[in-house]
């Protein structure tokens, strides 16, 4: 069983095209001997957003803390701490910050794309 | 895309023998068109527990609220609040809280097992 928390870990940069000011850490993943599904949290700095884009793998997220916009295809929606959201397979989506403090959310995804 | 919060989940009583004051919602499943996972988040009334068993089945797990003991087959581990923890297939396990308010945590699932 393993047991962690964010804190113990490592911060990557982000570097895909399109991404700004964001960071990825992976507290359970494929290293851990996930099986099927990893869990990774991304942090976006204030401005910052995650590429606009689309793939074949879902996402399940929790937004752990802050506010911002989801782009649902082309149109945005009002986001915060709290909100779960199911970004399905092909779905153009992005992740905004919007607000004045970090946002911060979980992002489920099979291990083949953590 | 769905969009969600837990206050607007059904609040479903667990009737699995060996729970003890435990309650389940489905923010994101089957239902919404998840493909591979699903988000349960389950609540434990101070003293509640989930069944100390077994199953197939991984859980990914992240401590929402609150504090309480994990089994890592018979061995307690103190949880709380900020926790990530992968339970692999077949790893004998269980919940309890042993704190004085509700102990919530998210348990995310092949869809099959939601």
């Amino acid at each position: 069983m393993r047991i962690t928390r964010l804190e113990n870990c490592e911060v990557l940069p982000v570097h895909m095209a399109g991404a700004i000011g964001a960071t990825k850490q992976v507290p359970i993943g494929k290293a851990d001997g996930a099986p099927n599904f990893s869990i990774r949290v991304f942090t976006l700095a204030p401005g910052g957003q995650t590429p606009h884009h689309t793939h074949e793998s879902e996402h399940l997220n929790y937004i752990l803390q802050g506010c911002g916009e989801v782009m649902d295809g082309d149109t945005p929606k009002a986001v915060g701490a709290g909100d779960y959201l199911l970004v399905a397979p092909h779905q153009k989506h992005q992740y905004r910050n919007t607000g004045d403090g970090p946002l911060v959310f979980m992002c489920m995804v099979p291990t083949a794309y953590e």
